[in-house]
């Protein structure tokens, strides 16, 4: 059964998450659905696309898609650069038939994938329409809501990008079969983020599943999926392009998250293990602020814990180098890292001016009470 | 006096345009009166940054502006290329205060600063906030509005892009008076496509004072500056994204136009010349097409050949070549070109499906009665 999740853009830009169990071979009548043209092009990597570039094509082809190009680029994160969106434009422009702003990018893969094929879409010929097909519960439950698109500079993550919708995203969850088994947790990790920032009921459902939700069950993961994307949708909608504040607590776990991918060279951790380390930081910080009680740390480290997820801060990176990184967020406001703390279980807000001091006061409590990890 | 030209695009991108002489002087004010915030940088290139950097930068310190940087790329059309787009990107990221999606990027110069520089904020942190000061007259008339930006790749102009409204346009006709006297001409043609496409009066008016439009009197280039915004205004309010249609009639006489800039490799005529015998062109096809009365090419020619324009296509590139590219266009659709033709002086209507043999009598002609350039 396929549920659908609405996300109620203004402006033209509200599409469906389709969500549910193997949807590819139904993948083109639902784009069909969505498409304001049968050319389309498909946008993946070679792991993914040896698994099921095969069948999306043929799918899309029964349902009258002409797929103009199956492009592949590099596998892994070091692709996503400008150089790879130059690459990819002079393809598309190497086609036999030149391609229009309704022919249909289809991202099929990974939040890599998404993000490069989003881009991608957004400005070649100044926009193209696009679908996802996300490949990792992470895309799934993070960048399939929001719209963000973008590579990263040397410079910097996601430094260069832009805010384009997709028309449709198909959310299937038996492509998150075939997913290593480290991605799968990285991607839980955001799941319990949501659980923290705005639904408790996901924490205790998680901790009640978590045998089932680590043997990949559909029916759990059907669940989780769709609370996230419910969760994630609705602050999207309150703040399609980050201009209120509101999509700002997305971000809990994300300020030492980002800061330890980065002193890390994003070599060590998936991004979904930086951001369970940076959400117990975050409730620690929040303790030391006297913002957070306690009860969220208690109840985010067990569940970080029976799930297999990460909790302590690297022995070789010093809590002064985490916190200058912090400041050099591009999230960050005048060089002054900014916050998103916990005041109750399911609640979060973005906290200004947390003093240099009390947050090192928060890191230095967790390394105390959970140790250091080599 | 300052003339304000509203462009009243919807979804919280209007935005208007200062068009006068010496306004550069009260710039800073103008821009604080629109600005989110106080801190601004300034993409220009070297010539154009020599003579109106400093009073700028002035300006805009004396309205409480903080200019954090003022960032020349290479003169020439040769940098607006993807390459150029990662030099600046790093160059915003490596100043010693972050930048925030409020940023002021100011683009000041022509064209190819306004592409560049429009194109960096639309992307750069996925959006800053964009101020136009341009200093050519093709860019006052053409890409002052529309909130096109974008580079060329190797394999052909303008391939990508954003849609990126800026928040004001300083259209300052003081600016013109250090323009080379080619490109000022060059400027003139698309004024005259303007009467072409929709109002004959700015063609009488520039048939009899083209003296003193030719000695760039502002009282003149305040007449047709505004003429000319206010036509284009119109059209992209009706079609802001290029989706309808109603956009392309501002492509008459760029199809062979486009078709004689890429078969001399950009480098034989400035785009207002040829726009200017692609105007012809487009006036001799649509009479081979039975579309357009010979009223419209024998005023059309007149008033260029009064100006100084040209109107012979090249002895060197023959119809059949310029016709293979006109194919290649990006706005022509499934591989075949589509021309904008007039009905009458002051009306055209984009004509689909014109016969190859249709449009190569119509170009045969042309040389016929015109001759050829060497």
């Amino acid at each position: 059964m396929t549920t659908l999740i609405p996300v109620s853009l203004s402006g033209g830009h509200a599409y469906d998450i389709h969500l549910g169990t193997d949807l590819l071979a139904g993948a083109g009548r639902a784009i069909a659905g969505v498409a304001r043209s049968k050319r389309c092009v498909i946008i993946s990597q070679p792991r993914i696309s040896t698994l099921y570039a095969q069948p999306l094509t043929a799918s899309l082809e029964a349902a009258g898609f002409t797929v103009l190009a199956t492009i592949n680029f590099p596998d892994g994160e070091e692709a996503k650069h400008l150089e790879t969106l130059t690459n990819l434009s002079q393809a598309l422009y190497a086609l036999p038939e030149p391609l229009d702003r309704k022919t249909v990018v289809i991202a099929l893969g990974g939040g890599v994938v998404g993000d490069v094929a989003g881009f991608l879409a957004a400005i070649y010929l100044r926009g193209l329409d696009f679908v996802q097909i996300p490949t990792t519960l992470l895309a799934l439950v993070d960048s399939s809501v929001g719209g963000k698109t973008g590579v990263d500079l040397n410079a910097g993550k996601n430094l260069v990008g832009a805010f384009h919708q997709p028309r449709l995203v198909l959310a299937d969850l038996s492509l998150l079969q075939t997913l290593p088994a480290r991605d799968f947790l990285s991607g839980l990790a955001e799941v319990v983020k949501y659980g923290v920032i705005a639904d408790p009921e996901i924490l205790t459902f998680m901790a009640e599943k978590s045998g089932l939700i680590l043997a990949r069950d559909t029916d759990c993961l059907q669940h989780l999926v769709k609370r996230s994307c419910q969760i994630k949708a609705e602050v999207v909608v309150a703040d399609e392009r980050e201009e209120n504040g509101t999509r700002a607590i997305l971000n809990f776990g994300h300020t030492i998250g980002h800061a330890l991918e980065g002193a890390t060279n994003y070599a060590r951790y998936l991004h979904g293990e930086a951001v369970a380390i940076g959400m117990v930081s975050a409730c620690c910080i929040g303790e030391a602020a006297g913002v957070t009680p306690p009860v969220v740390r208690e109840t985010l480290v067990a569940l970080l814990q029976q799930l297999g997820l990460p909790i302590a801060l690297p022995a070789d990176k010093d809590d002064t180098t985490l916190m200058a990184l912090t400041a050099q967020d591009k999230k960050a406001v005048a060089g002054q890292a900014r916050f998103v703390l916990a005041d109750a279980l399911g609640h979060v807000k973005l906290q200004e001016g947390i003093a240099q001091t009390t947050a090192l006061a928060g890191l230095q409590q967790q390394r105390r009470v959970y140790g250091e990890s080599k």
